[in-house]
């Protein structure tokens, strides 16, 4: 395993900061890395919102849930899929858009996970800490609205970035063998295979919180999924102009 | 820029690769690294599934639009996302799955895009060539019944992975101030400052091809958007259980 594999499977997220600041030209070298990703017939569908600390972040974090390490970061961006910047492209050229396909939000959406995932490469590489913010999705229309997000543009997740002021184990993954399969899809042995990692799971959960949580994997996801899973997103996407057809 | 960086940016796809092999360890710790990306949740909804040199590998190629190195590369990988590995847990449980919300549909196909990346950076560490394949979803029923997916698991992207055997430049991205905003979505000035990159795109292509390819961004932008988008997906996902609401 060389030095670029241990950063990638030592990630763990970062929900606590020292104060020192994150110079700007290492945020913006980040978001070139980012752009650097592959782009699905180079639609470059991602634009970053840097947002500063202040009212604004305060708002996101409260709606992302009560999330304070949104507000407190260092660094806050907004990672959108922005079919906006298409529709300029086509009045540049007085070319009629057909837009609101399945297909251009999940290029668009896809683009912007694997800019941000460069990004959090980067990030990591120069030392720094991070944090997916899902949250934001609690309340995307708030969202949009605070960061004045036109229609065919949404925000798909937030990221905060800063020097590390805790270190967090590493969180056990799935089993390989039940990640990658060969030639074909079978799901033979893997419920055996994740009741062991259920214990793996169990463990990480007691140690880490001297025995106040103890779950399993299989059983925190299906606990979620007895749930409603944002049921607002489809409305607010067809909204917004897409998943129309 | 540090190395890490530095390897991020010099992304370029690989179409052409050498007859090296790649070992499986070597596959298998990319893997590696792809899991230990974040995942919305702990959901860990990306399933990987490598498919050997043969037919299967040759009708996939067909099927995205015959990419001849998608059957010929050494290493090819179809990343799924996959909510039936949650239905196991559910029935684990006995716990009745609330299924087909956008959000999940989302977060899965997210997870897949944040965990291939990273196997791409690992890849590109260790000296392979890459080439995401979103062609496979030309035909994403056909692809899924080739792969034996079952229900709530659709085919995301392909990847092709091996050592190059071309050398081609890096594709010559947007400038960062479209990209990245401080605040507020602002197109101001964003017009003028893509028709300057239309000039950089149009060079590219121009040295390249050897002048056999002349155009710019928005205009190629322009012309895609002017087409119909992949009109099956949406259906075929609904039908897959993704997307229903």
């Amino acid at each position: 395993m060389n030095d670029v594999m241990r950063l990638l499977t030592q990630h763990r997220s970062i929900r606590k900061f020292t104060d020192d600041p994150v110079d700007q030209s290492t945020v913006e070298v980040c978001v070139q890395a980012g752009q650097a990703a592959a782009t699905s017939s180079f639609i470059q569908a991602c634009t970053v919102i840097q947002v500063s600390a202040g009212e604004t972040r305060d708002k996101l974090a409260e709606w992302a849930g009560g999330q304070a390490y949104v507000s407190s970061a260092p660094v806050f961006m907004v990672f959108c899929a922005d079919m906006k910047r298409h529709a300029l492209a086509c009045d540049m050229h007085q070319a009629d858009m057909l837009s609101g396909y399945t297909e251009q939000f999940l290029t668009a959406s896809i683009d912007c996970a694997l800019f941000a995932q460069n990004v959090v490469t980067a990030a990591q590489s120069e030392g720094l800490g991070i944090c997916y913010i899902g949250g934001l999705r609690n309340n995307p229309q708030a969202v949009s609205d605070a960061l004045g997000l036109p229609d065919l543009v949404y925000p798909v997740f937030g990221l905060c970035l800063g020097y590390p002021d805790q270190n967090p184990e590493t969180k056990p993954r799935l089993p390989l063998s039940v990640v990658l399969k060969q030639d074909t899809y079978d799901q033979t042995g893997d419920e055996a295979t994740i009741r062991e990692y259920d214990q793996h799971v169990r463990h990480y959960y007691e140690t880490r919180t001297g025995g106040n949580k103890s779950m399993t994997w299989s059983e925190q996801i299906s606990g979620m999924l007895q749930k409603e899973a944002r049921p607002h997103m489809l409305p607010f996407l067809q909204e917004r102009g897409f998943l129309k057809r």
